[in-house]
């Protein structure tokens, strides 16, 4: 995320610096030319920058944003991509008044993390969400937009706890899906079970091979709302158990057909509104 | 399904004829060159036959199964490419001795049904599962692998029942788990779900926009090993969520870290077989 990021704003803005605790990402980092500087110093790199953007797991952006006043006496302006909003917004609201900052959510993730994911069209067509907090400000409003427009994205703002609802039912319950689905594929113990698998299981399960530290963060910091899902989910699951087991011709073809329906009306939305 | 397979059997056979109830997939099927004759009379195409290649939903082939006899009372070479196995080989099974039958099942459908989906290389790299049954003779066997070999696929035998259980938990249960994240998704009764969602939502729910009357089909005739692999699945994701109400960091993250895990040797599988 933070590697495409830095690709797709390459030469639109002054001065990019990267902060990154592994040498090995830092070293290709300044291979590809995605930056002019890099650091494993956080505080010296906070220290010169005018905006800060945090690209990390959600926890470790709490941890940082939580030193920063220490750190920036002075203020700064500050904006983050992480993938849970209420918990970041409420310490964003927590800053000193000499801080502008505002939360982001670009819903264009890849399963697979690390610069040799990162590409510069990654945002292109992409909705960007942004939330106000307490200390957002019209400067670092028009600043976000603006960013968003320079890589291609579109802005949508949204309260942090509708954010957090709405990513739950159709990013982090697809997650949970996907990654349930492999455990009960595993579980049949049976090897002849991956030539008979097919596209559809590939995409199904897809999601399962995401960055285990990054999931681990946002079902930690956004467990009420991926709760409240996973028990809606699990209901409806519970439906077609009971369709299924009643053996009513008509009634299962209904449902079936209604969720087909659903994806149908799904899909023409996404292409009307590409 | 079968349209693909004339497509790719187009050249290599004799002569190809079609027997579809739908004028306009007949008039398609003509204007696309897919095969010498088509015709919507069965009984009249069937008595013409060396080989009858079944492709329709699975009930609509245990129907013509039955009817099969007495149009063939001389019998003739049988195969099928159902989506379920052990109620078809059954029927097969019971065909009289003057039939040569074979179940089949290529691992390559597309939620998209209908001759504009067709493509002549859809076979091609895929797992093409063979089901023996007490009507298969070393001839149809034989020819089988033959076909198989000729669309670029590779055969895979196995016991009915045991194709029946894989493929419930590694395309029906898909299915199902698509359709009702969507179901969730759609109980949100909020608009902006969509453009909130990104690929993954699209790839977790592109199964749910399956045919509905092939779907059916499927699930009411392997209504038991779905059912199986549904309580499996549904256990599994109730394990999920104890383990994110207990909120226990360690247990969580190494939950995830094993799914990523199973994902990584799933594509390993994959890629080193094709």
């Amino acid at each position: 995320m933070g590697g495409s990021l830095a690709l797709a704003l390459r030469g639109k803005v002054g001065r990019l610096t990267a902060v990154d605790s592994h040498a090995a990402t830092r070293q290709q980092a300044l291979q590809q030319n995605l930056v002019e500087g890099i650091t494993a110093d956080f505080t010296t790199a906070a220290r010169a920058a005018d905006l800060l953007i945090f690209a990390t797991p959600v926890r470790t952006i709490l941890h940082l944003l939580a030193q920063l006043p220490a750190i920036r006496p002075d203020g700064c302006l500050v904006l983050d991509v992480g993938s849970t909003k209420a918990g970041i917004c409420a310490a964003m609201s927590d800053l000193p008044e000499s801080f502008a900052a505002i939360g982001g959510h670009p819903m264009c993730g890849k399963e697979t993390a690390g610069l040799t994911a990162a590409v510069p069209d990654l945002y292109e067509g992409q909705t960007f969400i942004l939330c106000k907090n307490g200390r957002t400000t019209p400067q670092i409003e028009g600043l976000a937009e603006e960013m968003i427009a320079a890589v291609g994205a579109q802005a949508l703002w949204l309260l942090p706890e509708e954010h957090d609802r709405l990513v739950a039912a159709v990013s982090h319950l697809p997650y949970l899906v996907a990654a349930t689905l492999m455990q009960t594929a595993v579980a049949l113990h049976d090897e002849r079970a991956w030539p008979v698998s097919a596209s559809g299981f590939r995409d199904t399960s897809r999601l399962a091979g995401s960055d285990p530290y990054m999931m681990r963060d946002i079902l930690l910091t956004n467990k009420t709302a991926v709760l409240e899902q996973l028990v809606q989910y699990q209901a409806h699951l519970q439906e077609v158990i009971d369709l299924l087991q009643a053996g009513g011709e008509t009634e299962l073809a209904a449902w079936l057909q209604e969720k087909q329906g659903e994806r149908q009306m799904y899909l023409r939305w996404k292409d009307g509104n590409r």
